[in-house]
C-alpha cells in the first residue's frame, strides 16, 4: 500500500461525510459487520468506550447507582404497554419469530429501549418506601432498525450505550435526579472529551414520547450540524401507573412512584472524532486514549542504536511510573516518517522523538497532536509529562470551545435565519413555544429545535416566524 | 413478611435444587424476566459478574488480549459456512425475520457464539505475519433457547458471558495459548471464587464440535454433579479454512492461520452459590462480596447510641481507607437478630457487633459467615482486617477442596461404578478410548466424561466398560 491509501485522502473541510468514514476505518477504530446497519468495535475503538464506562461508572457510583442486567428479549405485549412509547419504536423493531424450528407465542422485540421491561420487574421489587430511591443503570446495547445508510457511532441499527432507570418517592426528588444526571453527563463530555455542550429542555415535539419532559445535551459539529450527545427524562408516572410501580409510604397508604431515565451511547465517540479529528487522522484527547504517548526511537544504520533503545526504555518506565500509557514503535522495517504519519493518524496525543543527537543534548523532542506543536524538552523535565497531558486535555476543550462559539449565532429575524442556515451552526432565535411554528420552520428549512437551553426562557422577544410573544430563545439547527 | 417467608425455608441437603432457587431470589441476586427461559441480575448479582470482569481484564491485557464488540446478528448464510459447528447450534438459534413490518431477506440469527462472525473479521484485517498474534476478547451475551426449565446462573436462554478469539502464525504458538488462558480461567476460579478446578480435555464426543480439540476446567458441586466452569479450545485451521483467515509469512508465502477459542459464563456464580451457600442462605468470598463487611451498631432504648454510632463511624473510616468494601446497618425500625438474618441470607463475609458494653472492653464482636465463628477484636487490633478477610478466603478454597476431595473416587469395576454413580461425585476410571463404551456408559449411567485430567493418560489399567487396554483415567459424572 502506498501512502495514499493508508492515511486520510480528503480534507476535513471539503468532503466531511468522507473524511469522517475514513478516520473511523483507517484509525481501525471499527469496520462494517456482514449485515448492513452494524458495525464492530475493534480494540482501539471499543477501549475509548471502556473509559468512559470507568469514568461514567465512578461517577454513578458516588451517586448512589449501582449496574445490572437486563435480557435483550421483551415480549410484544409488554412492550405495547405504554401505547405512546410503542408508538414510537414500531417501525424500528427488530422481532424474533422463531427459535430453531418452533414459533415463538408472542413475538419477542429485541430492546429497543428497556423502559417496560425494567419497570415490570420494578414494580415485582418495590413495596415500600424503604425500597426507595430505586437506581440502577444498565451497560448494554439497544437495537433500533436504521434503513437510512450506516455511520460509525452516529447512525446504526444496534448501538452501545448506558440506560438508566430511577425511582422516586417525590416527584421533587425525582426531577432533582433527571438534573443531576445531565450534571454527570456534561461534565464527563467536557472533561474526558473535551467537547463544549449546551444544555436544556427539548421541545413537546422532541422530547422522548414517554417522558413528561426531556432534558438534553447538544453540541455542534464543526460541519454545522447538531448533534445530540445523551438525555435525562422525567417520566413522571406515565410508567409508574400502566406498569404498577407502586410504594406503601410511611403512612402505609399507596402511592405510583416518579420516576427517570437516561442515556448516552457511542455516538460520544462520533462527537469526539468529528470535533477534534484534522487532515492527518484521528486527534484523541489524552484522558481517553488507548495510547497517550508514543515514543520512536530513531538512528540510521544502528548507529548509537543501544544508548538510543536504552534511554527509550528508562523514559518508558518513567512515563509508566506517572501511570501515563506509553508505547515504543521500534519496528525495524519501517522509517520514521512513516511512524509519525502512522501514529498521527490513529491519534496519539504526544509523540515523543529521541536519537543519537537528543542524547548528546540530554533532550527529547515531544510533538503534540492537536496543534502539531514541535518543542524540546530537557531530560530532567521528563517529570512534568502528566502536566503536559492535563495542558493539552485543557487546551483542547479550549479550542473546541472556540469552534463551537464562531458556529453559534443569534438570529431574530427568519429571513436571515433562512440564508444562515444553509451555513450551519446553532441559531439561538425566539419562540412563542407553538408547535406549529415549529414545524413550520422544519419544513422551510430543515432545522428543528435542538435545546431550549436552561435560562432562555421567559424573553421579551417576539417569535422569529409568527411575531407573537416568545417564551423562549432555543437553538435550532439541522441535526445528525 | 414473616421471618419464614423472608429466609431459605428448605435445607442444602434435602431439597438441593429449592434451596438453590431460594437462595438466588431472596439474596436479591436475580430474578425472573417476564420471558420464559430469561433472567434479570439485580445489583448485587451483577456486582459479583463486575468484579470477576474486572480480574479477568487485568489478567487478558497482561497477557496482550484486549477487548472488542460485535453485534449480536449474524446472518444466516455465515453461521453455516462451518457446517459442524452450524449443526451444533440449529435447535437453539433464535431468528429474527422482521424488522418493523418489513421482512429481513437472509435471516439473522442471534448470535449463540461468534466464531464466524469473528473470523469473517479477522480475514479483513489479517493480511501479514505483522499482524499476528491477534488477541481479541468480547464481553457480551450468548443466546441459545433453551426448552428445560430455568436455573439461574446454569441454564437460560440468554447468558453474560465472555469469548475470546485469538489467532496466531504457529499451531506451537495456538496451543500454548489455549493452555494459557486455560491457566488464567483456573487460577481466577480458585482464588476469587475458592472453587476448586480440575482441568484436562474433553472426549472426542464432549468437545466443541468446530474444535481440534477443548480443554476444560471442572468441578463437582456438593449435590454430586459435576459443572464446566469454562473452555478453551484449540480450533486449529478448522475456522481458518472455510473463512479464508491467511497469512503472508516471512517469506511472503500464504498460509492459513491457527485459532484458538475460549470463554467462562456467569455459570461461575451459580457454581459460587452452590459451593459455598448453606442453610442460612448465601455464602460470598470476600474478593467477589459487594459488601465485604457489615457492622451493626447495638444499643437498646437508645442507650448509648451515640457513642456506638461514633465508634462505628470510625470503624467504618478505618476500613474504607484499607480499601474493604463495608456497611453499616442502621436503620432504626429493625431489631439486631433481623438484621443478623439478613446479612447472613446475603452472605456478607464479616459482620462486625458493637454496643456499649463492647466500647467498655474496647472491643467488637466479629462474625464469620463462611464458618459462623464469633469472636473478640480489640480495637488496637482493628488494622488487621484485610488480613483476616484474606484468610477467610483461603479457609473457603481449603473447606471446599476437601468438599470435593471427599465427592470424588476411583474405580475401577464397573458393578461398583453403576452403585456409585447414584450417589453422584467425581468418578475416575479408566476407559479404553472408544467413543463406544463412553456412549454405553452414559446410556447405561447418565454419566458422561467431564475431562480427561492432565497426566491421566498413558494407564496400565483396563477400561472399565470393556476391559480392554485403557487409554486415559477420565472423571465420570453426572453433570448440570
Amino acid at each position: 500500500m502506498g501512502k495514499q491509501d493508508v492515511g486520510i485522502t480528503v480534507s476535513k473541510k471539503e468532503d466531511f461525510s468522507e473524511w469522517y468514514t475514513q478516520i473511523v476505518l483507517k484509525a481501525k477504530l471499527v469496520d462494517y459487520a456482514p449485515v448492513k446497519g452494524l458495525i464492530v468495535l475493534r480494540p482501539d475503538g471499543y477501549s475509548i468506550w471502556e473509559s468512559l464506562r470507568s469514568t461514567f461508572d465512578k461517577k454513578f457510583a458516588k451517586n448512589g447507582i449501582r449496574n445490572g442486567f437486563l435480557p435483550i428479549l421483551i415480549p410484544e405485549s409488554l412492550l405495547g404497554k405504554e401505547q405512546k412509547h410503542f408508538a414510537g419504536f414500531n417501525p424500528e423493531v427488530f422481532w424474533v419469530t422463531h427459535s430453531g424450528n418452533n414459533e415463538v407465542g408472542d413475538r419477542l422485540a429485541l430492546r429497543p429501549t428497556s423502559e417496560t421491561l425494567a419497570y415490570t420487574m420494578y414494580a415485582k421489587w418495590i413495596q415500600s418506601w424503604r425500597d426507595l430511591p430505586l437506581k440502577i443503570n444498565f451497560w448494554n446495547t439497544a437495537l433500533r432498525a436504521e434503513i437510512k445508510a450506516t455511520k460509525p457511532f452516529l447512525r446504526t441499527s444496534e448501538f452501545l450505550w448506558q440506560e438508566g432507570h430511577t425511582v422516586h418517592t417525590t416527584q421533587e426528588e425525582a426531577e432533582k435526579e433527571v438534573m443531576k444526571i445531565l450534571e454527570i453527563y456534561k461534565n464527563t463530555v467536557e472533561e474526558e472529551l473535551a467537547i463544549p455542550v449546551t444544555t436544556g429542555k427539548k421541545s413537546e415535539k422532541e422530547k422522548f414520547v414517554g417522558a413528561v419532559y426531556t432534558t438534553t445535551m447538544e453540541s455542534i459539529m464543526p460541519d454545522g450540524k447538531a448533534l445530540q450527545m445523551g438525555t435525562s427524562h422525567f417520566l413522571g408516572q406515565n410508567f409508574s401507573k400502566p406498569f404498577e410501580v407502586k410504594f406503601a409510604d410511611k403512612d402505609n397508604v399507596e402511592h405510583f412512584a416518579w420516576q427517570t431515565s437516561w442515556g448516552v451511547s457511542w455516538r460520544l465517540i462520533g462527537g469526539m472524532i468529528m470535533t477534534h479529528g484534522d487532515d492527518q487522522g484521528l486527534v484523541l484527547p489524552p484522558r481517553v486514549a488507548p495510547i497517550q504517548v508514543v515514543i520512536i526511537p530513531i538512528y540510521k544504520n544502528n548507529e548509537g542504536k543501544e544508548k538510543v533503545l536504552s534511554k527509550v526504555q528508562e523514559i518508558k518506565e518513567t512515563l509508566e511510573s506517572a501511570d501515563i500509557r506509553v508505547n515504543v514503535d521500534d519496528r525495524s522495517e519501517l522509517s520514521p516518517g512513516y511512524k509519525f504519519n502512522d501514529w498521527e493518524l490513529k491519534g496519539v496525543p504526544l509523540r515523543i522523538e529521541i536519537g543519537p543527537k537528543d542524547i548528546e543534548k540530554q533532550s527529547i523532542i515531544i510533538a503534540k497532536r492537536y496543534n502539531h506543536e514541535k518543542t524540546s524538552l530537557g531530560f530532567t523535565e521528563i517529570g512534568k509529562m502528566p502536566t503536559i497531558l492535563n495542558e493539552i486535555q485543557e487546551n483542547m476543550l479550549k479550542k473546541s470551545r472556540e469552534q463551537s462559539r464562531e458556529n453559534s449565532l443569534e438570529i431574530s429575524d427568519y429571513v436571515d435565519f433562512k440564508l444562515k442556515i444553509e451555513e450551519g451552526g446553532f441559531l439561538n432565535s425566539p419562540w412563542c413555544g407553538d408547535p406549529e411554528c415549529e414545524e413550520k420552520i422544519k419544513e422551510e428549512t430543515g432545522a428543528d429545535i435542538r435545546v431550549i437551553p436552561f435560562g432562555s426562557e421567559n424573553t421579551d422577544k417576539k417569535c422569529m416566524y409568527c411575531q407573537k410573544q416568545s417564551v423562549s430563545i432555543p437553538i435550532f439547527a439541522r441535526g445528525y
